[in-house]
């Protein structure tokens, strides 16, 4: 499964240079990442809720060509590798207008209880954890 | 009581314009806040342990000259008026290399336990009301 | 003329209270002016281009109830008084669920050129300056 | 040469697991950047005043504990790489009360013009290239 969203680059995301800061980046995959979560039929603020936490333990970009104010972007994300104890996931940002490929990117998340300790997913939260297997298509 | 810290404006702070974002001085005003509190000997992240916070319910700003990367800036604040509920606070924003005053501000904020319900500050926290009326000059 | 941007709250908005930090209306506001610009016919990315510039000198919000992550919001805003030298938009934040009202605001802003000196909009650019009053209602 | 920049967590940099979103260690990154190349003896602002930026072109970062607010931090530069065409800096983040390594990280960035388009450093701005090639420590 893969997960696409839509967004537009916001005047406050710009900088001197004329173009999207790159810490943006991050900004812009979580929101597919919340997006894919949700598609997935668990939205992130309901996983929260039960206390599993997926705080991030490393991030790389690749920016290719900047994106740039009022630039519709497609934000793509999809489940690169899953574990029981964590989970990376793979980005690709295009700019909606020409097809061009902005951006690549990787983020290793970890599964957590809510004071951050490791927890084994698939015993923490069954249900989840299938879930998560079959969009990551590796599953049953 | 007048709290002052100094800050150098982020390249991630700037826009397209070439100035720093508006936004960011929601952000340098909390900053100043935070650490009148700190001088105040009540750190915010030892207020809120105890189970009080201080969301916004108002802000406002005027912004006379711009910020610039690079700019170091001394942010200024005040308490301008202490209830027992609420507490505004003034913020004065000058460029240090030239003393250009460069936007003034006020925030106003509740006093509220965990779960955002409004508190009596001088009963749900009373060394704490203390501490702030010496800080706003309102006496003994 | 009243215009409508829909927004998802991202997790990086929100803070250690758990609700979308205040700071982010700013940002909002302006996507929602963004988008007034946009559907007026005079895309803000167009309007720079031509040499025209719109800083904020001033900024209000009030703050209601708060945002929460993954709440859905629908930002409008119009124009409160046009000027040749400036603009005042309001803004009003409703959460799509339930259609509180979570958040008011104003922003001033100057018309400038390109160096941030002050223009007379009618003069600068005399279409915009039309197409900018017959959305205010004010005029033929 | 190795650069240090201290810095404070503010609150609008956490989020609701009450640590410092991800997405600030790029903007500290930059911060110590910034730092290291105003140490250098090049500031940045004034090498794009030149003419040269030096826009990202990757950046990786690994998480090892997380930073909470108040926290006070340290954040170390150094060139690890530097071509005519580009350059890698790498990053250490450390709490300074205890000296924990929270975070490491690269950021690859290339020279270019205005414009965004590369250029050959030694070629169009020598001096600054014999001044990070000191700084690199790669010799004469």
């Amino acid at each position: 499964m893969r997960a696409e969203t839509r967004l537009t680059v916001r005047y406050a995301e710009t900088d001197q240079m004329g173009i999207a800061h790159h810490s943006n980046y991050a900004v812009w995959f979580e929101a597919a990442r919340t997006e894919f979560m949700r598609r997935a039929g668990a939205p992130y603020s309901e996983v929260e809720k039960r206390g599993v936490l997926m705080p991030l333990y490393g991030i790389s970009a690749r920016f290719i060509a900047p994106a740039r104010f009022e630039d519709e972007l497609s934000v793509q994300t999809w489940i690169k590798e899953l574990g029981r104890a964590r989970m990376t996931l793979a980005y690709e940002i295009y700019r909606v207008k020409d097809g061009a490929l902005l951006a690549t990117g990787e983020t290793q998340q970890a599964f957590t209880d809510a004071a951050l300790r490791p927890v084994d997913l698939k015993k923490a939260a069954p249900d989840l954890y299938e879930l998560l297997k079959r969009c990551a298509g590796e599953g049953a």
